[in-house]
């Protein structure tokens, strides 16, 4: 089998590494815009041969996996809709939101060519080629879009090597749980950090009277912003509904701060805590 | 030295185990409205007596310490007002908002008793006597409150043993900066829990999906609501007033999402990156 892994961050040189542990030869080029990424992936085992002309790279493959940042995954897209591929390929990727990617992929399934978009529940706080991890997929949550249940079960059956917990999910639904998950935690910690300027300003020795909670809370606000600005505007209606449902839980609790109304703040937490509880650690 | 201990919860419970490490003769009598309670602080060796009579309890005490919650500590020092004291007792309470608590000790310091208000950073997710901890207040931040210079010496020469630093501060600028660092991610983290739950009852397998950085911002969502509505009741006004900043700071996000302003989106997270580099973790 040939796999054609195109960028070579964290996600991609880790699902290189994972794919190796499957039972079948298996070629791997890397394809990543830095060269010296590509060299280091060379170096480390994680790929078999580098390339920077895609081309050449996708030619005759059987499997290629767009692990880059969401918008140039929707880039790489169009290029392959006008290169040479081998007809049973399967194109898929890694972004974090898939609604833009389904419709971006539509010129390359409309030219006949399988496309399965996917996202898997995995990543750490670490990132680049040097984060490579095979283990990185294994017994996570692996969504898989596609309409298709026999271009499905290709998939499942070309990425077995990485162990992963395969699901399929729609795009919409997908992108509206990750909106809830993981796009409005990182608006809602960088919020409360930016809300800590003033105060900060004022009283420079603040952070060493910040306890657990306040560091567990804003912990992802210390989040990378060129990647989370890619993520929140490949996402932007299911995020902007996720946020809009967060500000009228913000509007109520001031009313019921305003109003003194013990009762409505018992019944907040209350409430916070029961659902909390669905939720591990 | 005697020393009194209201409430043998986790703070107080503690303090007595701290206390007692000191180098001087000292006798500790424990004040709790559980009876079980405070059997089990004497079979621990926490406190050496135990009453339910304030009165009995407080008679000849060099330092009555309050470390019930903020409400109660409140009704305790009406209480201590009308009672019999030693005339050179210093009095002191653990609650964690203090603007409160400051003007509730009036009638007690009119009447020539000394109030010193205190707060330490420390305290665990446990609760209980048995959660007492000897080293509870090691190296803690620990704020006094109190105008008197000499009578701030004379507190943090009597709490000596508990190895706390010391630092003193005025009770609104303690408020604001709780308020900020603690009452505000309360609210932040519950607001956010609360939010899931229409995603939730659609998709009651969302819990599965959510990654470290939704468990983290969201754990202090499950704290406890009788607690956490008894701490902002008690600091209405800062809090109100850091909960408006964040809100519109969450305003400001939603108006640059609905304009797919990338920039906007770049800026909020750089600033949120720089300011919490200067936090720990």
């Amino acid at each position: 089998m040939k796999l054609v892994v195109v960028g070579l961050g964290e996600m991609g040189a880790s699902l290189a590494l994972a794919m190796k542990r499957g039972r079948g030869k298996i070629e791997i080029v890397g394809v990543d815009n830095d060269e010296r990424t590509m060299n280091q992936a060379v170096q480390l085992g994680i790929i078999d041969k580098m390339t920077t002309d895609l081309q050449s790279a996708v030619i005759n493959a059987d499997l290629i996996v767009l692990a880059t940042p969401t918008k140039v995954i929707i880039d790489y897209l169009t290029q392959l809709a006008r290169l040479t591929l081998k007809q049973t390929v399967v194109v898929t990727d890694t972004g974090s939101t898939k609604v833009q990617v389904m419709q971006a992929a539509r010129e390359l399934t409309t030219a006949g060519i399988n496309f399965v978009g996917g996202h898997a529940m995995a990543g750490t706080q670490k990132a680049g080629v040097t984060a490579a991890d095979e283990k990185l997929y294994d017994e996570v949550p692996y969504f898989l879009i596609s309409t298709q249940p026999k271009l499905i079960e290709t998939t499942q059956r070309l990425l077995a090597p990485l162990q992963a917990k395969f699901t399929t999910i729609t795009a919409v639904k997908h992108d509206q749980m990750m909106a809830q998950l993981s796009d409005l935690p990182h608006i809602v910690a960088a919020a409360l950090v930016n809300s800590t300027a003033q105060t900060l300003q004022a009283e420079p020795e603040l952070p060493q009277y910040a306890a657990g909670g306040f560091k567990d809370t804003t912990r992802i606000g210390g989040a990378d912003p060129k990647m989370w600005t890619d993520v929140l505007m490949t996402n932007r209606p299911a995020t902007l509904s996720a946020l809009q449902h967060y500000q009228a839980q913000i509007a109520a609790m001031i009313s019921v701060l305003e109003n003194g109304d013990a009762a409505g703040i018992n019944a907040f937490f209350t409430s916070s805590r029961a659902i909390r509880a669905k939720f591990e650690e």
